[in-house]
């Protein structure tokens, strides 16, 4: 089957996708969700797909049916909002998507708005070549970068109402993949956000006044939060490592074969990273694919702006911290064991946690097989099964619901693109090669006996 | 002498000068440096004094001089630039003063403008009663609130050019007391703040790719700067201690007999604190006039926002410290001693200081004697003999200037007028007893044998 990609009509689309600045974590930008949801809709609704925008009590959900009579259900998840895009190294203005040296720049081209698209292409030219499709339904959301908080309900009330339906299989294309090696992802972490408060008066006052005599919060904190691990790295929280689950040799073969190809300094300077925690790629892949961890983003209540000291002693701090966890490891349990642990520096420190379980997909399953042979078929080489040390929240709730379905994540982008950070791009070329490996899997889906 | 307070004319005039938002942190504010010193200057010409504003590289400077043909020339410090005023708990507008229950409520009113005023009230009624005055030269400036950068060139140029005098004594109110009883303050701790930075990435990463595998400044310099004390309270930094002067057998007394009569709930209360590093009123106080401190403020280039969090790893990290120093220590050489001990979390981490020494005036001088009795005078009881926590610059630098002329802090602010903090305040009946206090120092002086 060989698929024609008009790279025009795809630039044209995208660039449409990206102008919409559809934002999660900003409320101001709800009406860019529905805006973003609407724009789609013209895109496939003309193809056959029946649509429906479904409001959630935070941003809108979207679903796409389209019937075939095919025997196979094929659910396809995708996010149709972006980070927000305030890094002072943009070059250009990340909602105005300009075309350079073959790639389409601008916030959300290869998270998740490429991606979407190729699936989308992909679907459209095997319609028009007349090709045999399986039944698809296309399930997006608009708030997977703030950890999918409405997407639980969103699921319950289609599923009730039966404009979701339980499908054979899903698939994703929300990974990334280094170099010449396309992957499938069979491991996600889960990700728990937490504000952590400390409030030790009703105000703030004179460092020279205080100093010495009132508490720093922030200096209770940044104390208590570094403290977590202990000097070997392991995390010091009641009941953490309970339930997690060891990798299997099936992984550890996976694992050693993804580092053998590992190139770390191409992981260097596609990150712009200047120092690294290990640089042995088994050692970094493992830290990323079976490692709880846990990063320190910032502080409400205290002084950030350039250049300027106030010096007074800070009344209230609530720290930002996320944690990534590991197949076997409970949100709700290592909340509950952090904010203990937390308390044995100072007795008023809450935590206030939202997240997600990680998302553990079969290696056995047929179709991993059917997304090998698609891989090889559209990108050119044999694609490794990695796991990520990312986390996509409509995993775990599709998980959490219809347990046996098997999920397959294809990746299409780079890490080269820039996932959340500044001039992130799409190049053409990887549209294309996804484009082709996606219409392959469909395919392979819909011949399957 | 019965000095005459129209507590009409004084309110009148605070708020005037509250009015003028004089923010010396804020570099949009030059022009209100300016017009509050040409405010002073239409209060003080009528009286007699010749004035100058003189332009530094930062905010100007002001001189006004009174020959009385006296033998004695009497310098009077004060600053009329006033901290930022953001925090969310003013109940009023902190730039449009109210007078309520026998305060004026407004951000500068005890600091420092209220005191300074009170100044400038009893030399006019001395005038008007005929009294015999000494020399004065009113100095004041319009950066203390961010360290004096600018006072010392000011100075220097003001001697050189002669339209600053060498005085016989110089008086500073810039200071507060607690309850019932006055303060004269006669130690101040040096300030030194610094800006420590580390780059670890030309730009931010997404904490699913990176985490466990990229360093992160954030959490590298939190760990640095709460282990610069060992689990005794002592710093660690090189050199940190050499050269320190011990308090002598009389500060020790008048430590004693302070720490009598504190009262440490009050002390909570004033100030909102719901903690205390320790509740024994020697150990605090010993804390504030004796120790170093060191407090962390907050960093640039972590997130800030309420509520909100992104799941990136910062790339470039500035910590916001300062510390206190007591006499004996060297801002330089603390600051290399800080940068070497920190360099041992990350070779990169680098630090940027400006600060001044600590300020020891001698108990012993006759003007202290005079300061005593002038308070008895104006409050009605017997001083306390205080060192502070605080710091202020110019006295440092009048020090290095004039190393034998003795300087006088008596204090007019209460500790509940919240230096630095929301719905700072001046009480009318407090600004009655401090000029009282200040035109019976100033006869004491002008009678001086």
């Amino acid at each position: 089957m060989e698929l024609y990609f008009s790279s025009d009509d795809f630039s044209r689309e995208l660039c449409d996708l990206i102008r919409i600045p559809s934002i999660s974590a900003k409320k101001e930008h709800k009406e860019d969700a529905y805006r973003i949801l609407e724009t789609v809709t013209k895109i496939v609704e003309p193809m056959g797909f029946e649509t429906r925008i479904v409001g959630t009590q935070g941003n809108p959900g979207f679903i796409a049916t389209l019937d075939n009579e095919a025997n196979e259900w094929l659910t396809i998840y995708n996010h149709l909002d972006v980070q927000p895009a305030n890094e002072p190294q943009w070059k250009t203005n990340p909602f105005e998507p300009v075309e350079k040296e073959g790639a389409i720049i601008g916030r959300g081209a290869t998270d998740d708005k490429g991606p979407a698209l190729t699936i989308i292409h992909a679907i459209r030219e095997m319609q028009r070549q007349n090709r045999s499709l399986p039944n698809i339904q296309l399930v997006y959301e608009t708030e997977e970068e703030i950890g999918s908080p409405h997407f639980g309900p969103f699921l319950e009330e289609g599923l009730a109402e039966k404009w979701i339906r339980k499908p054979h299989s899903i698939l994703v294309s929300d990974s990334e993949f280094e170099g010449e090696f396309p992957s499938i992802t069979y491991k996600l972490k889960g990700n728990m956000r937490c504000l952590v408060s400390l409030e030790t008066a009703s105000m703030e006052s004179h460092s020279g006044t205080t100093g010495g005599i009132a508490v720093n919060p922030l200096e209770v904190l940044c104390r208590a939060l570094t403290q977590v691990k202990d000097g070997y790295g392991r995390f010091q929280l009641e009941g953490f490592y309970d339930n997690v689950t060891p990798p299997s040799p099936r992984e550890k073969e996976a694992l050693k074969l993804a580092a053998e190809r590992m190139d770390v300094e191409q992981f260097k300077n596609d990150l712009g990273l200047m120092d690294l925690q290990t640089s042995d790629p088994k050692a970094m892949l493992n830290q990323s694919w079976n490692t709880p961890q846990m990063e320190l983003h910032g502080f409400e209540g205290t002084q950030y702006l350039p250049g300027e000291i106030k010096t007074s002693i800070p009344n209230k701090v609530v720290a930002k911290v996320s944690f990534r966890l590991v197949p076997g490891q409970d949100p709700a349990r290592i909340k509950k064991g952090f904010e203990r642990y937390l308390q044995r520096y100072h007795p008023r420190i809450t935590v206030k946690a939202s997240g997600l379980p990680a998302t553990m997909v079969s290696l056995d399953s047929p179709y991993m097989e059917l997304a090998r042979q698609a891989s090889v078929t559209g990108f050119g080489s044999e694609p490794l099964f990695t796991a990520s040390g990312g986390s996509i929240g409509a995993m775990a709730l599709f998980q959490q619901a219809w347990k046996e379905v098997p999920m397959v994540l294809l990746s299409q982008s780079l890490l080269s693109d820039g996932y959340h950070a500044p001039n992130e791009h799409f190049t053409l070329d990887q549209a294309e090669k996804g484009m082709k490996t996606m219409g392959e899997y469909i395919r392979l889906i819909a011949e399957k006996k």
